[in-house]
């Protein structure tokens, strides 16, 4: 029996506001055993690239990374976001190590090939390489990894930090009983999003093709579970989505995603 | 016999041009053996720091750290050039990672007492826990250091990356035998600053005091020459100044440190 392994995926409002990330950061370090968090920071970014007067285009709830949005990604999340968080660990005595895809050659990509639109600096996801991590891991460390990924020749990349939670939990799911959980500020997966205690507390892949079709599951939620159930099928013992109640009840209260029925 | 550590601090102008900077990465992973690069990036921090309209002070070369400070160089050092670096020696196959003082707990540091001047967040060294990051070293993977330091209780700090290089190069002169090479744009210590070819060869920390006094080496290479005798005083083998021509020729181009005559 492997060992398990959580990955938490934290986004949305939770990681905007200080109070919210910190106390998001509690939760997240009294998880027992082994984890990694993987974390977004989008609105931030917007917020620095707004001062510095680059403009943010979004196509499908997905970032126009142009060159000067490259560099405000890797500033806001390789930089401000991700070393805050680790300095928040530490001071739980949490040992952690905060890492974006290039560190130790984590997470490989390439420049997402320009079809209708041209994402431009955006990154899909081509090898995730656990060899010096899972030592890290071993070792009680905490890996806190930011959505960005390189190309191998030099170039950062940014990556969706969805996807980037999921394909790490495939990489993972080879060596660890991997649960992933992607954390953000709704109890989970909403049969009605004007009512927030409408929480699908399971959803099989054939419910969320039925929901997709009549549209209960609106856009933003739809790549988010493409990614979870991407997990699952690529082995990946346990998918949730929560909020940070969730991480205090074992996920329970969240939707919890499963391939067949 | 230890084995060999180089620590390579890069600085200056060498920092703030990407053609200059690629050309010291390419130099800097030829070096044979395990190292680890510290490096600073000053003027990219007050660049990016005018642009969000914030005001850079500096008192005796040393930048006056406010909030909003604290988090341009977090975004600048920790994200942006830190990350830049280690996805650049990924594409010389060199295995690298990106850390802060947070990571690993690497440095920790207080935040400076206010006598005369308040430094704001910045952060003078109290400890290197070099406990993970020798198994990394061991492992063949070269960390790249940013000069930030956290307070162990969740304050990032800004430390001098002299200071960040000199701090560690002690520490790990109780694992290795350590040499610390200061890297920046002049080819070393200068006996006339308006003569580039007056290199020092040997600098003894009698001379040291004799030119200080005189005026013959000026403010700005003082603290960094006040890190680098420190660093000998306390079991680092060697010691040396120079620039990227340096680096080619085992800093034979440059200026060694002796303690004694």
């Amino acid at each position: 029996m492997h060992d398990r392994l959580t990955i938490v995926k934290v986004g949305g409002k939770v990681v905007e506001e200080p109070d919210a990330l910190s106390s998001f950061i509690k939760d997240f370090a009294s998880i027992a055993g082994q984890k990694i968090l993987v974390h977004g920071g989008g609105r931030s970014a917007t917020a620095i690239a707004n001062q510095l007067g680059i403009e943010t285009k979004m196509v499908e709830g997905r970032r126009i990374t142009d060159k000067s949005m490259l560099d405000v990604v890797v500033m806001v999340y390789g930089g401000l976001v991700n070393k805050n968080v680790v300095a928040q660990l530490q001071a739980l005595n949490k040992q952690a190590v905060g890492l974006t895809g290039a560190d130790l050659d984590l997470v490989r990509a390439v420049k997402r090939p320009v079809k209708d639109i041209d994402y431009g600096y955006a990154g899909d996801v081509t090898a995730v390489n656990t060899e010096h991590i899972e030592e890290l891991i071993a070792n009680g460390v905490v890996p806190v990894v930011a959505p960005l990924t390189h190309n191998g020749q030099g170039q950062l990349l940014n990556t969706n930090a969805d996807t980037m939670a999921a394909e790490l939990a495939k990489a993972f799911a080879k060596i660890y009983r991997v649960q992933l959980v992607y954390c953000f500020e709704k109890k989970g997966v909403l049969e009605d999003p004007s009512n927030d205690n409408s929480v699908i507390t399971h959803l099989s892949y054939r419910l969320f093709d039925e929901y997709k079709q009549s549209g209960v599951i609106n856009e933003g939620m739809i790549p988010k579970l493409d990614n979870g159930f991407s997990a699952i099928k690529h082995g990946v013992s346990e998918v949730f989505i929560t909020n940070i109640d969730g991480l205090k009840t074992g996920f329970s209260t969240g939707t919890q995603l499963s391939f067949n029925e």
